[in-house]
Order: C-alpha cells, then sequence, then structure tokens
C-alpha cells in the first residue's frame, strides 16, 4: 500500500515548512532580479518533442521524459518504427531551450537588450541519487542583445546581491573564458575535432589530478606520442593559476584575459578568481565562463557564461547572450526562514467544543491585531506541531475554550 | 518557420507585462491564504498514471497528459495493447487527486486539522478555444480533518479577503448543499440510480431554463410518464429562490438548510444567497457547495464544497474534507497592478557608447536611492518600450550619455 501514495520515483512532495522555505527563498531571489531590471517571463513546461531534441540540449536531451500524442490506437503502436514517434511533446529538461524558442518567437516585442529572469521546474530523467531529483527549480537569468561586457557585469551584480540577500557569506567566482581554454590547447598541440574531448578531460583535474589530466589527454589522436610529464608540468601550474601568475605565460590568451582583468576592474566587489582550468560543460559556451564557489562547499552555487551562437540557431540571425543559473535545490539548504517578529503570526489552539461560529470570529479579531492567524486543534500531541510552526515562521500561542469570550482573554506564550 | 518558434498548441508563453501581472496576483493570494494560517504545499507535476486513472478525476481524467516510460524499445510497442500500458506516469489535471494522495503519504506529519494551499499549474488536453488553456494554474485551498462548519466558515472568509486584496468588488457566493439536492429528486420521484443523471440536467437551468430543465428530466426511466409541467413549476420556483422564499416547501431538506442558515449568520459579511439550483459537476461532493459569482460576469470567480468520502479512497479511512478553488486565469484579467510610487523604479535609457563600467557603477548608485532599476538601451522607437515598462510598474526614466558622471546628471522623467 505505502508505495500507492508516495510521489514518483525521484521526485518530491513539499511539506509546509520547507515549502515555506522554497517559497521565501525564491520571493528573496525574485525581488533582487527585479530590482536589477531584469523582466521575469514564463514558458509552457512542456515544449514541441522536436524542439527538444533539436541538439541543443546536449546530453540532457537523452533525459527528457516525453509526452505521448492524444489519441493514439494500438495500430498507431504497431506501426511505430520507436516511442519517439508516439511522442508529440516533452517535459523540458533545461530553460536554455525554451528561453531561445520565446526570443525567437516573441523578439519584436521585446527590448533591444532583453534581460530574462526564469524561475521554474525542469525534468531530467536520471538515476534517483542524493541529492539529484528528478523535478527541480532552476533560477536562470539570461541577457540577449548585449555583446559588451556590461551583460557580465549585470549578471554578476546581480548574483552577488541574490546571495547576500540569503545571508549566504564567504563565496567566490571561479572565472575563465572558453577561448583561453581554445588556445591553450592549440598550443598544446590538440587538433580542433580533439577540442571537446581534452574539455571534457580538463574539467576532470579536480577529480584526478594534473598528472591523471596529462596521461589522458596524450590519449588523443592529435596528441599521439607526447610525454605526459610535459603536459603536467603546465598543468600543474594552471591548478594553481591565479591573476598574477600567468602574464607572459605562452598559452595565454592576452586579448581574453585583458578582458577578464577589465571585469575585474568592474566589479571589486565580486571576489572573481582567475582559473585557467575551468571548463563548464555545455558545448554551446563561446566566451567568459564563471561559477559561484564557497570554501566549505565541493559543489558550485550556480555559473553560467557567454553563448553568442545558441540564440542564432532558431531565430536564424546570431544574437550575442550571457546567461547565468543559480543552484537553487542547494541554495535552499543553505538558508534559514528569519524569525518571526513576536508581534507576528500566531498560533490558537482550540477545544474541539468550541463552537465554529464564536472561534472564527475569534481568529478575525486576532488577524486584525496579529495579521497571520492559525487554528490548531488540540491533540495529545502538540510539541511537535508547534515546533513544527515555529519552522514555518509563527511567534507565539494561546489556547481558546469555550470560555474565551475575545482577544483580551488569551494569554499568549513563545512557540519555541 | 513561425510554427517551429510558437508554445505548444493550447498553451501560452507570458511576456514580461502579463508575467509581473500574474505574479502580482499571485503574491496577494497567497500572502491572504498564509494571514488565514494555511500551509502551503507542493506536489510534482507528474503523478503515477495508476493514481490519475484511478475514478477520482471524473471527465478529466481523459484530458491527462500521459508521459511515456523510458527506455522503450520497437518490440514493447509491438506488444503494447494500448496506448496507456506504454504511460507510467501523467500530467496532474487537477489539484484534488494529488491532495489526496499527499494526505495520505503524509498524514502522520501533518496536523489533526490539516489547512492546505496549493498554487500550481494543471494540464488537460481540452479542445483549444478562447479562454481555455492546455496548461492553467489553479489556486486550491482544502481542509481535511474538520466535520464542522468551522471549515466552510474559514474558506469562505479567506476567500473572500482574498478577492478583496485583489480589489474584486461586488461578488456573492451562491450557495447549496449536495443533501437539499438529493431530497429535491427524491420528491420528484427520481430513483437513486437516475439521480446523477438529474443533477446534470438540473445544473443546465441557467442555460435551457426550466421548462428545458423538466422536459429533460421526465426523459428519465424513473420520471417515465410525468409532466413536465408538474416539475416545471417548482423548478420556476427554485429559479428565483432565496432564504425567505423556501420556508415550509415540501421539497426542502430542513436539516441541510438550517446548517446552510448558521453558515449565513456566521459570515454577516460575505453575501450568501442560498440557490437551491445549484449543482457543481463533480461527482465527489457530498455537503455544502458554493461559487463564487458576480452580477458581471456570466462565468464563477470559483466554487468548491464538501467531499467527506474522497480522501478514503486513498487512506482506507475516511477523513471530513472541503475544498474552494479560485478561478485564477479569470481572476488575473480582472486585476491591475497597483501604480509605482514615483520614488520608485526607474529606467535608465544609454546609448549604445558608454563605457559598460561606468554604466554599471551608474545603475548601482541609482539602485541604492530608487531601489528598483533597468537598463534600457536607446533605440529608434522607446515609446512603445517605455510605455510597457509603466505597465511592469516602472516610475521614471532618464538618459545616460558619455557626459553622465554620476546620479546627480540625471533628469528624471514619469514614465506615463
Amino acid at each position: 500500500m505505502a508505495t500507492l501514495v508516495t510521489a514518483p520515483r525521484g521526485m518530491r512532495d513539499f511539506l509546509p515548512a520547507e515549502k515555506a522555505r522554497r517559497e521565501h527563498v525564491l520571493a528573496r531571489i525574485r525581488s533582487v532580479y527585479a530590482h536589477h531590471g531584469f523582466d521575469e517571463i514564463e514558458t509552457p513546461v512542456v515544449e514541441d518533442a522536436a524542439r527538444l531534441h533539436s541538439g541543443l540540449g546536449g546530453d540532457n536531451e537523452k533525459l527528457a521524459f516525453a509526452v505521448m500524442r492524444r489519441g493514439l490506437t494500438a495500430p498507431d503502436l504497431q506501426a511505430a518504427a520507436g516511442p519517439l514517434e508516439l511522442a508529440d511533446l516533452g517535459l523540458r529538461f533545461d530553460l536554455t531551450v525554451p528561453l531561445a524558442r520565446f526570443y525567437a518567437s516573441h523578439r519584436s516585442e521585446l527590448p533591444a537588450v532583453f534581460r530574462a529572469v526564469q524561475i521554474a521546474p525542469v525534468w531530467r530523467a536520471e538515476r534517483p541519487q542524493k541529492g539529484r531529483y528528478r523535478q527541480f527549480v532552476q533560477c536562470d537569468i539570461d541577457i540577449l542583445g548585449e555583446p559588451g561586457q556590461l551583460a557580465e557585469i549585470e549578471l554578476l551584480q546581480a548574483t552577488g546581491e541574490a546571495l547576500a540577500a540569503l545571508g549566504v557569506q564567504g563565496t567566490f567566482v571561479r572565472i575563465n573564458d572558453r577561448r583561453i581554454l581554445t588556445t591553450l590547447l592549440r598550443t598544446w598541440g590538440v587538433a580542433e575535432q580533439d577540442a571537446g574531448a581534452a574539455l571534457v578531460v580538463v574539467d576532470k583535474l579536480d577529480k584526478i589530478g594534473p598528472d591523471g589530466v596529462a596521461s589522458e589527454l596524450v590519449t588523443l589522436p592529435s596528441l599521439a606520442g607526447r610525454a605526459a610529464d610535459d603536459l603536467g608540468t603546465t598543468l600543474r601550474d594552471l591548478a594553481v593559476a591565479d591573476w598574477g601568475s600567468v602574464a607572459g605565460a605562452d598559452w595565454l590568451d592576452t586579448d581574453a584575459f585583458a578582458d577578464l582583468e577589465a571585469l575585474r576592474a568592474a566589479l571589486p566587489d565580486a571576489h572573481l578568481r582567475f582559473d585557467p582550468t575551468l571548463v563548464r560543460g555545455m558545448g554551446y559556451y563561446t566566451g567568459t565562463i564563471f561559477e559561484i564557489a564557497h570554501p566549505d562547499f565541493s559543489y558550485s552555487l550556480g555559473g553560467g557564461g557567454r553563448y553568442d551562437g545558441m540564440i542564432g540557431r532558431f531565430l536564424g540571425q546570431d544574437v550575442p547572450a550571457v546567461g547565468f543559473s543559480l543552484g537553487f535545490e542547494r541554495l535552499v539548504d543553505l538558508v534559514t526562514l528569519p524569525e518571526a517578529a513576536a508581534a507576528d503570526a500566531v498560533v490558537l489552539v482550540y477545544d474541539r467544543d468550541v463552537a465554529p461560529a464564536a472561534l472564527a470570529a475569534l481568529k478575525a479579531a486576532v488577524m486584525h491585531e496579529h495579521g497571520r492567524v492559525r487554528l490548531e486543534r488540540r491533540t495529545k500531541n502538540m510539541k511537535n506541531l508547534l515546533a513544527g510552526l515555529a519552522q514555518q515562521g509563527y511567534a507565539a500561542f494561546a489556547t481558546v475554550g469555550t470560555g474565551t469570550a475575545g482577544p483580551a482573554d488569551l494569554e499568549f506564550r513563545p512557540l519555541t
């Protein structure tokens, strides 16, 4: 019986205290992004299957949930060569493909430089595991139509302020440029057709170390015969590189590096750390890439970059674009709800025998004074219940009996 | 090309001004329900297919979008007797079936009387038509575990306040009780097996009038041979019935009517109008039913009722329940965003040749003063753009050039 009433595999129900925390975090993020002048938009959770499988989603396309055509008959199933023929829609696996589709559809109604916010769930049919869910929320901001660094600056300013508004402190930003990686690979002698595979290897530096990366790199066709030690030396330098240490290095793309230094000068409070080994997975990045890191966590709290070529694939015309995605599901675990002020949010614990109309009138009167009022029927174990209410922001409680004539009869005690 | 970039059939993209309006309405509703002590919860947008098709969703079950099993092969398709065998999940078509599942799953973690808020999209594969969408938002409040009228009173109080907070005035509440309808049908001689069909006919009173209803009713097996005129007389009385006119009527369930009168006394400001012809479609209602109406609109702005038997079907134990659903998609069209205060929310119109870092620094300084700042690149036609920004709550704008050294150089003009 138990499995019959649980949420589908890999997905979650949110109980009141957790839902309140999620809504608190979302409201804070939404407010900061709105104050920074970003425009919130919304698209349907499903997209046409052909669009989801157009190659812009990388590996995520394989994880899309497919929605079946309506009105299919048994002969339709017999005639189908494969399951995708039976699906006309799919649940979105990210917010970037829908944004590209949205922008192509509505460009004439949008400003020349479009600053978009999207806060919404996405779905991926991944093998469920701790911290990975099949439905999770993404918080994306994107600036479309701005080729200059104003876009990167605004994204990083808004993101930094969102983290500050959530009380998340001590973060820094790892920053790199895809052009720096491209030049680095070229210096090593990696041929263009091996560049993608080489980036996947460099991206493992945190996990397998400089020598591990070097020994995998020399298995690439264009590096055949190269000594791993040779690359290892550069990789050890790269792993500890900072703004000062790379000056004059032969692998450094000086134009791209100068752009990063200009960003650093424009964002003195953003704690930018140059990291020439930062790759970020998606194939569509073309310029600046960045990730929010925290010394206490091995995972990033968000990241993004410039992807100038992608929007054009829907629009048939190139549009410069920079995007940033906050790791909402990770952030929400770091944030605590602010404590309720003593005057706000109270709980009235009532006996079953208080007349409904009298109780409702009392509730209305107490709301007038306290704003938020929760009725709670007296049960044997009130302790856990009241602790849970404190987590939802309730501050005090009073008991109501048949003798309670009005608010003056109530005696409030703190919940915690 | 154009069809390639539009939202899927029957679904909508929301542009910034419309999205802002929707979020404003949602925030208001959410705030009122929270103040009334309701607990917000969230469930996944998909549910197991077996659960969606368990008979609790009425006709809506036929409209569910089905999600295909992952990893299906061509032989799986050949072997399937029908499409539903290939689907293990489906998009929810309402929030009531998920609530029943949630409650059965988490009851031990919830209070004895559980006051739930759910604000979330649902999906129905209806034929798209004006005002009907395949993805739309429902705003439901439900009270589970309270057998007495406190539940009805709290729902109606919270709902009335939500409408007031949205500035929707002049509404009234049509109210009835399923027991009154049951007694009425029995008085007419309708057999129990015809009762469902009879309610469907009575529900058409608005459209086909008392005589139309009467002539359809006499086609029911248990009313065979009855004169339509006979029923028509009662129906004409019913159509204009009010609290005073029904006293002593032979068809009136006096217990149920006394309960409604008690509700009316407890809610003097709720404008309850007794309407013995109110049916509401869903088969699961067992007691009080109500609908928010407005003299200017032929459609209702929301409705609900008591459905004491339903939760038990998941839980295996009866739980009293009353629910109310606001017609969000209709409400959102009636609400206008409040006008921005002059000091808040400004737009900076910039030339392409202003240095990015200088512009970003200026934006930060102006945000310090005005809170919300939108950057907008100067284009040929700024007029439409600025009008759209006014709709999003921006109040004033100033232009920025290469000569703008700081906030003191800005001259703000109103946007509208």
